[in-house]
């Protein structure tokens, strides 16, 4: 079946990691939805939340080679249910004096808020889910979005379960 | 001078630019300290957030090469006075029913939120410059820090500059 896959993966912090596993998915014609990538509290240890959309069969064959690199720790595929998602996004939106108060007001809706202000523009920051995020956007949209920057997924489980070097 | 730079880089989204771009860091031994990838408003453009601690002469090197590949739209190095840089944090803390309201009041105080409580854990979603972030941290190591996902920075300029297809 053909959805959306989130993997939680914990790999050595070293260069050419990201290219090794990026190389993986593009090499089976995967497109990478979103990817980041940050320190965690382990020296050494980065972990990487990579969102995929693709085919069920083909995702349990990359992550068996995922497995196999020596830059990988360990690796966890995330559901709906039972992981917190979330998402940063800054919005730049076109406004002039007669429309600003209008796009604050959006802006304070979907609890984000505005960072900065010039004379024809709005920035906004906000953080949520994925489809709050859409939300927000297609208010913005008819104003003019001039610039989008998504920091793309980042999750983590539920309750005390932990990914560690055991997998 | 070796030191931390911000590069904001729009790319052609298909399967093997992430690998491209991330290869042609490794292949001069520069780390890529944070990574984000995410779409923006053109259709089959990305945009990605680079974070790498290195010297100044070779990421100027780097950013040339960058520059050559197809999948390769534009791209700005992003300096701290004129841009805005913001990073989700996912942190999940040990905890028990005598320190709970202790951890949530210094999330409180960062203006972080709670998102997910169990017996033996709290979960905490944090947003902010990497200083804040690593201030909150540190308050909250010594109850024992289990998992800490990082979305890595994402960042747009001030005012109303826009990275377009003409750079």
């Amino acid at each position: 079946m053909v959805k959306m896959h989130v993997l939680s993966v914990l790999v050595e912090n070293r260069a050419g990691t990201l290219s090794r596993v990026a190389g993986l998915f593009s090499r089976r014609g995967f497109n990478i939805d979103s990817l980041t990538v940050g320190e965690t509290e382990g020296k050494d240890v980065s972990r990487m939340t990579i969102a995929v959309f693709g085919d069920d069969a083909v995702l349990e064959q990359i992550v068996k080679q995922l497995e196999k690199l020596v830059d990988v720790i360990s690796i966890r595929r995330l559901d709906d249910e039972s992981s917190i998602k979330r998402e940063i996004m800054l919005i730049k939106v076109k406004s002039n004096e007669q429309n600003r108060s209008a796009i604050v007001e959006v802006a304070a809706i979907f609890r984000s808020r505005v960072i900065d202000i010039s004379a024809s523009t709005i920035t906004i920051e906000a953080t949520g889910s994925f489809g709050k995020l859409d939300g927000l956007l297609q208010l913005l949209r008819p104003y003019g979005i001039l610039e989008l920057a998504r920091t793309g997924l980042v999750a983590l489980e539920r309750g005390p379960k932990v990914l560690s070097k055991d997998g």
